[in-house]
């Protein structure tokens, strides 16, 4: 089992874990969210537009840090320079 | 045991591993999301356009995520580079 | 032990694995979704059409994330790439 | 201890788990609406039809996801392509 | 150590491992079911027959999930395929 | 450390394991059935043979998820297959 | 360490096991059904008798589970089928 | 390593455990028993002698979980029927 | 290593374990009750010398719990009949 | 690695493991003991010398608990009858 | 296995880990944070724009700790002080 | 390795992880502790010293459990009897 | 694999352990602390710019322990004492 | 592998583990204080003065409990005996 191999692995390892762990929690904070958002248009229809503008703020920052997660996947799988480094020499 | 049989295995563990883990929480995300957009139709039908325009983006959004996951797990399955480098040679 | 029945073996457990854990919270995610569509149509029963359609675009957004992992758990045992790889060397 | 030994060993395990691990969060889920269910005809007596019906829609989608796990595990049982690979060798 | 014995021991296991745990949650969720049922008809007496049925309809269901679980259990008991193989040869 | 020594000892685990897991739960699941029975007695005294006559149905199904238990781990300790096949050879 | 020995270590293990865990959760099951009574009774004084008979029935329904588990234990430590194999060769 | 000194090992560690973790759910169900007593003296205050003796006699069965767990505990350290064969032998 | 060492050593883990983690839900336990009482006090001050004698016996029953652990603590360190069996061989 | 070090490891170890797992549940019981004297004060300043008086002799028994734990650690590390044996050999 | 491949594997570990792990609980925290925001803009219309701006520099607050936990893991992957050390020797 | 080495690496151990485990709790509990009294000032802010000095006492006693952790802590590292016997032989 | 890819690959891990784990309450608590800002906010809006002021002091003190993690962790990488012994020797 | 690396590698390990377990829970703690704070002020504009104050003395007690943490992290950096005995040997 030489070196490359084993640097292979763990991106793989990695690049799964990451994004599958990192995107658990910003499904729940959205999910608390939406479910907020909805909530206070039923309650008070007329400040829907603000609502809903507060929210898309709201999601883009949470989906900020899943992105963050897949960022660091697609890193991993297709610009690692650890791997870079073994198969270059 | 080859390297090649490692980089496999390792490439199936992890395929079921982020779908199977990633993909829980946007359920349940998307469970709070309708449930409270059901218990606002109920509350204020006169709303309920906005509403379900407001969750669908909410939904699309939360099933990005799990979304994020499947694409990871495609990609290593059917486009793995690592699995194709070991291949190759 | 050789690689191909490594290989066999890791299929095997992430086929079961994937399914199993990937299905546990979609059925908690609908549970909640049908909990709360039955309170709505309690709560005000004229709205049930409503809610009733609502409902079950909710529940197949949320079964995709279950099928997601259903499809990659029969990828895994009856269209494997890595498995193929194996037996047609 | 040879190759189909251990393919025995893996179905036999994965068979179980998938099954026990995958009908957990269904009957939870299941228990929650029905339970809803009957808060709902307390509530609103006139509406059982309407919420029965609904009630049966969403068990069955819950049950869906519990029936995925249990065909998994029996097609590891009585239809394991690994496992005929193997016998059949 | 050879392949019988291992077959066997990976049986009872499984048999065991899957009825105790596939048993937890549907006690959970008929608990709660019928707790609901209690609470219903402590509110609403005239609606007992109806929540009665609705309430054994939705045992039955839950309980079926228990019931697949000690269906895997027995078959794995006294009509396992892989352990049959075993001790024919 | 021979087969039947191994057999042995796993099967003492498993019932000791499948007794004691699987009664953890219904044991909580009675407890809120009585737990809501008895709350529904004090608020409708009226209601109290339907009460009780649901309760004890109910009852009834959760026990019998623990018998379940009971009864795998009995068959494991006085009718096990896998031991009688050992000590018969 | 021969066989003998490790049957009794296992035994030992699982006898203490198998009362320590099973025993948990009728202990809180009984509180919770305890606690509604005592509820129960402070709220509608006048049924006292009947929810004190409904209590004790399901008090001895919580407790037939742990005592499942106490049985199974005494049977590992006092009447076991293995360790008699064993000792009587 | 004999076998001796592990049956006295094994004994000394499921001594501790059974007690240990046996007697964490007793307590948290009496103290729930206990505070719901200690409400509904406040809330009724001529209902305190039937409270009072409800009380005693739950608290007498949950005590009754920890008893069997100490009472297992003590049973394996002065009265273990494996460490008196092989202390015999 | 030899055996005394093990028993030494076995016992200093189970002492400290014992005490511990017997000790951790009998506080929550009290907590829970002191916390009802006062409560039940500034509720119902007139109660207050029967809430107060309630308290201290639920305590004392909680207690007793924790002095279990203790005991065996204390027996495992100070009258070990497995550690008096190996220094006076 | 002689006797004498591991025995000197496991008591650091313990010692150290002790207090701080006995510790935690602890200040958690009278966190919630103090926090409900303050809102009994709050709610009925009348009351106030009853209820530190209660609260006093409550955080006494819940201190106990922590008191034992720290008392088993001292025992551990200053007068520990196995560390004795061993360096009076 | 040479030190170089260790410290690439335990860089490319770590970096996946702290992103995904420091992703999760900001996300909740915002997700939070955007639910209190949008029911407060609901109850008080009047204040929306405290609120926004309260809001966003709370945003920025959490989302500064995923930014500590992604500043990490770029310095791992792309200026890691250790690797450079072994790759310039 | 020798033994001095092993009980130095153990203290350092558990000097960390007696301070940072004991700790975690008692920040919860006075936490809650703090929150209780801020809400009862607002309620009754008549009652302000009354609370305040209360709430001292209170903490005190919550932080006399973190102060064992950090005693014992201390004592690991500056005077610890162990490592004083190893260093003085 | 000498000492020094050891103490490279434990500063690594602890460098990413100390950042990811220490920044995941902070960002909760924050997220709690916000989420009750708004909700005074759009209760009291007068209060506003007290309640400001005080979330702010409040950020600051939860920020400090994300920031002794962080403090730590570039520690661990830019000014290692252990790392710098090892380089220097 | 000798000692002093030992030394270091635990000492590294150590320092990262109690500032960042050490400092997640007094995060919540404060959190939560602050919280009510804000609502306090909320509700009662006029004690805000003496909620602040209290506030201010509250998160001084949580953050000592962070602080002792982070006293033994920076000893075991910068202060350690252990690893001045090894260095100075």
């Amino acid at each position: 089992m030489d070196s490359i191999a084993l640097i292979g692995m763990v991106s793989i390892i990695m690049a799964g874990f990451t994004t599958s762990i990192g995107c658990m929690f910003p499904a729940i904070g959205q999910g608390k969210a939406v479910s907020a958002a909805l909530e206070s248009i039923a309650q008070q229809p007329d400040a829907a537009p603000t609502v809903t503008r507060t929210l898309f703020v709201g999601l883009a920052m949470i989906e900020s840090t899943a992105i963050y997660c897949f960022v660091v996947s697609m890193i991993l799988i297709f610009a690692n320079p650890f791997w870079n480094h073994f198969i270059s020499n």
